[in-house]
């Protein structure tokens, strides 16, 4: 892996480091895993999030826990412990299809080399695995990257809205990985960024990794997203995808629906990053809902009066007609949909 | 006055108390202002806020300021010291027309009551101007409340932006004002009010007023608004304004267009509530921007990261095309505009 890309997972002598996403932006603090249970924990309590990390985050969970039976367990134990652990960490983050394929690959190296018979080499065809998903999941968000970059102009301001950055995924980012391989091409841009209420996304994540690369980036209220575009303030929406229907109605970030409604009618393009396992027939456009208390838990929730409700739904449905593009690791597809993503 | 009502503003025994709107909801401070400095000092601070609320306050500025020399001043003196009041209070708010209204006619009331010669009288004569349009303002605050009422249904959710409410105005409110007449008409309505960042008159301050009279409440963040307008979540958008051109294009908070572009794209009606006087044919459609620290000092402002920028609109634009009706003291107006809103 290109040692100058910023991962938020570093696997270092045997125990996964994970840069807690919560303490961001006020501090950089790397939680030490050296056992399955701290990978639970990181992923349970958000200190890791987005599909990319989390899904490498729990690859090397199930590497820990099998190292922490290698000297005393049969091979056969040892897939049980696996499967046993594989699905323990699907059920932290069910709707996670990333994750899903990532505990996939490590089951099936763990059933494959159960046949060596030796506990010690599962341990390392395991790690080998894990290793090697970090690695193409990062080399995934650079072709996304390399592809959407040539969308963009030298000089454009663009906007931007939550966290698809090189924190979500195993570094280099999707929506981020692009406007960063477009950095990389010496294209100069002005990013903006929306706060991304209620959880800050946008403010506290991209804003960050993208000051740390030396990228110019203002932070604008949610709210501003759809007249900054009317204004002609930007010259691209780029989003990334929890996950895209073949329709191409994509779900994503709070903001989104609005932000891209004002760029059509404004005629600046939306597009869309994601890695192609994000496009799945079998996607809900059901937003579904933070729980109510998360409002008033959130960083930097508002000053509320005690009888009110709150309430946010978890995110917002781009319908497929506001898409300009959608790009993956296999390239920049355009509508109509869903005869273009047949082939993504 | 309407005892039962509301005002953030209250006169008493020559003394002006007003509701300190920086410290909701979590305080209910009431400031007493007995000199011309007081009142100047929490319109400065933004203690009161808001055009109509602010134009009644700076009406009983420029009384106190008078009192304070009654008894040493001749008439002649007092009629400049009214004229030099009411210009300094005027450069508190340059572009607020509803204050230019009000202290124009306090300083007609000081020109008139000169020829009878005695400081106290004008003094009295201030004081019953004062009164009159702090009612007055009340008065077409129900007005307009009566008149958008009958545009919303029993049983209908209704989103709205910013605070247009009684905290704005000498009481009842304009946006608010219209939820506010149909629920003492007995339509319940279930109220959305977006957070409203950066100042968060949303959450703090709609909240805390429609949540006082026992209204159904429920708070989001702002980038939540044109999706639940898309699903049918709200039959109706209602606004306020900051100001109005001919056109019909509005001037009002960050958030607004993007709520009206889902609104108009769901069928869903976008209602603006406002004073008359706040069609202007002399209206800029230039939102301006707030000072790129207030996001920083902003309440609940989001952890930032240092080296980023940060940026807002003061305002948004809702173009004619997007507004169904158009609510004032004189009825519901309709487009077309520039037309419908000749009579208004």
């Amino acid at each position: 892996m290109d040692a100058e890309v910023f991962s938020p997972l570093v696997w270092k002598r045997g125990t996964l480091y994970v840069l807690d996403q919560r303490a961001l932006p006020a501090t950089t603090t790397w939680v030490p895993c050296t056992d399955a249970s701290d990978v639970t924990r990181v992923i349970a309590e958000q200190r890791v999030r987005g599909a990319g990390a989390t899904a490498c985050a729990a690859a090397f969970g199930v590497v820990l826990a099998a190292r922490a039976r290698a000297s005393d367990a049969t091979a056969e134990v040892m897939r049980h412990l696996v499967e046993d652990e594989v699905a323990r960490l699907r059920d932290l983050a069910p709707g996670c299809v990333q994750m899903f394929w990532a505990l996939s690959q490590v089951r099936d190296v763990a059933r494959v080399s159960v046949e060596t018979g030796d506990a010690h080499r599962i341990v390392d065809a395991l790690e080998a695995r894990a290793r090697a998903i970090h690695a193409e999941d990062l080399a995934r968000c650079q072709r996304i990257g390399a592809a959407g970059a040539a969308l963009l102009a030298d000089g454009q301001a663009v906007l931007t809205l939550g966290n698809h950055g090189a924190l979500a995924t195993a570094g280099w980012g999707t929506a981020l990985g692009v406007l960063r391989s477009a950095a990389r091409a010496c294209k100069r841009l002005r990013v903006i960024v929306c706060e991304s209420r209620p959880f800050l996304d946008g403010a506290r994540l991209s804003a960050w990794e993208l000051a740390r690369d030396g990228m110019d980036v203002t932070v604008v209220p949610d709210g501003a997203a759809p007249g900054l575009l009317a204004r002609g303030e930007a010259g691209a929406l780029v989003l990334g995808a929890a996950r895209i229907a073949p329709t191409g109605d994509v779900v994503t970030d709070l903001g989104s629906y609005g932000a891209a409604l004002a760029a059509a009618a404004a005629g600046v393009p939306t597009i869309v990053a994601a890695i192609a396992c994000a496009i799945d027939p079998a996607t809900t456009l059901d937003v579904g809902a933070v729980a109510p208390d998360a409002l008033r838990a959130a960083p930097a929730a508002a000053p509320l009066p005690e009888r009110v409700a709150t309430a946010a739904p978890a995110a917002d449905v781009v319908p497929g007609s506001l898409v300009s593009a959608i790009v993956t690791e296999h390239g920049v597809h355009r509508p109509p949909w869903p005869e273009a993503l047949r082939s993504a």
